[in-house]
């Protein structure tokens, strides 16, 4: 794979980076990413100030590359959670679900790359205003948080790639050689895989949700709750129960009652398969095999170059 | 652009084929997609067999190249059509929304090919086995009916290459050659382009529709009536009715009286923004100007060899 903007800035040989999901972006998949070359992310939304200062110190004895933490904003301890990540010089943050400005001057300061996740061109124009070094660029077909407007991966990135200078990396429904050239051929300089990662060998994520989610048919997640965050989950009974509520025409207050609370703890890391909310991207109807980061990178990096020869 | 198993069974010089839409897609822009080295293709949807039959005969006056007729079956006089489309020995069909057992049997003794477009894995598998020649798979940014799964192109594209040995032609936010190279990165060996061509200048909708498309803001396209054929199309004052009677748990007969008939050729072809059913695909926000057929193909290869080049 060539060295391009993206392997530049984040300082790694490979344009492919994890997901920051929780429950299964722990130290164990962080440094295994970034150890096979790409850039490994500890995903900050599932973990306590104290449990993600673990995880980074972890991380940074497993790997000397370097490796980001995925930092969603509306974090409660969001001050604390920020001294960490400077204290450790985690080498990139990667902000989501907030306003890039936000944070983004206190990082630079400290030396720490900033890349934010948008789901829409126009929040990518206004992250590249706030100065962020790079933006994730993430469609539809992804699985947990996703945007209100529903714009594909396909359509997504040439309409980011055409309104901002500094790299993009794409994500949403890349699993695949095929795909991460596809996103490349978009005008992607990189690429941000989720659900392969997740469903890894290295994944903290529950060996149930792992199966659940390698056996899933097509059509076996959708995007719900679009008023309240606009989540794509499994179909399972949590969701059939949040569907036909909305079917109904529920308020916010019965939604919120029926989704509850630490939904995600109990689908994805407790196993939970039934009362759990299964947070997990469309390409899991493409990964079949329990495999481990390196198995990944490996056939990834041939299919890739099997692409590019045929094209 | 290389010759492959999809130019070789449409005898066509570039793998480009037009979406047969309703309200579009009339002889004018199927002959100058065809003349341009495409697969021009007339929208038998929205035409009586008697205007069918006229565009078919038009088309063959300004085109001696292929082209082709796309119909869905649930067209009320499907007999009628059949032996029009026979009659006139138009080379290629493109079948939707429907069994593909029913007719390919017909149209191939006739001499015909036969390609049937496919939402779904499932259904790819289930045309390939009712003998197609190829199939078009369509993903969920596509405009007008479309499938209830809500899978991507970027994800079905490579579940239906690996499903089916047939060649697969790919659908669904696809208006540019990085996107047709991407297409191409997926495993199709084809592309059906619809939004793009809806815009051209050749394309038989009004300039107030042409005109409102060109101009939508990214998120301007909603897939909607999710239990009634699955549409997407421009949030207009009919959608916005539309969708505050989902909200509010509307019956499916409420539902039919609010969308009422006709809607696409009110929308489409009338012009009437505010009441029409203005069906497009997610990549018009990609579109800016008015452009001929020529126009387009020459765009999309000149960005083809260079984004293959950039590779």
């Amino acid at each position: 794979m060539k060295s391009n903007r993206i392997t530049a800035v984040l300082g790694i040989d490979k344009p492919i980076i994890s997901g920051g999901m929780v429950w299964c972006s722990g130290h164990r998949l962080a440094s295994s990413v970034s150890e096979c070359g790409g850039l490994g992310l500890i995903g900050a939304g599932s973990m306590h100030p104290e449990t993600l200062e673990e995880h980074i110190v972890k991380c940074k004895a497993e790997t000397s590359a370097p490796f980001g933490v995925n930092l969603p904003m509306f974090y409660p301890q969001l001050d604390e959670v920020v001294s960490i990540i400077i204290k450790h010089k985690v080498p990139v943050v990667f902000t989501s679900a907030g306003n890039p400005a936000l944070l983004t001057p206190r990082f630079k300061e400290a030396g720490i790359k900033v890349v934010h996740v948008v789901s829409s061109t126009k929040f990518a124009i206004k992250a590249e205003a706030a100065g962020v070094d790079a933006i994730v660029a993430e469609g539809f077909e992804a699985g947990g948080h996703n945007g209100k407007d529903e714009t594909t991966t396909m359509v997504l990135i040439p309409a980011v790639c055409k309104a901002v200078k500094i790299p993009v990396i794409a994500a949403g429904g890349i699993a695949t050689g095929a795909q991460v050239v596809a996103a490349m051929a978009l005008g992607a300089e990189g690429v941000q895989i989720g659900t392969r990662f997740a469903l890894s060998k290295e994944s903290s994520a529950s060996e149930e949700f792992k199966n659940r989610c390698r056996a899933l048919a097509e059509g076996g997640t959708m995007l719900t709750l679009k008023n309240m965050g606009n989540i794509r989950m499994v179909k399972n009974d949590l969701y059939e129960r949040i569907a036909a509520a909305i079917d109904r025409g529920a308020s916010q207050e019965e939604l919120k009652e029926i989704v509850g609370a630490k939904k995600s703890k109990l689908g994805i890391f407790e196993g939970n398969l039934t009362e759990g909310m299964l947070e997990i991207g469309q390409c899991a109807t493409l990964i079949e095999k329990a495999e481990s980061v390196e198995d990944i990178f490996k056939d990834i990096e041939t299919e890739y170059n099997e692409v590019l020869k045929r094209l």
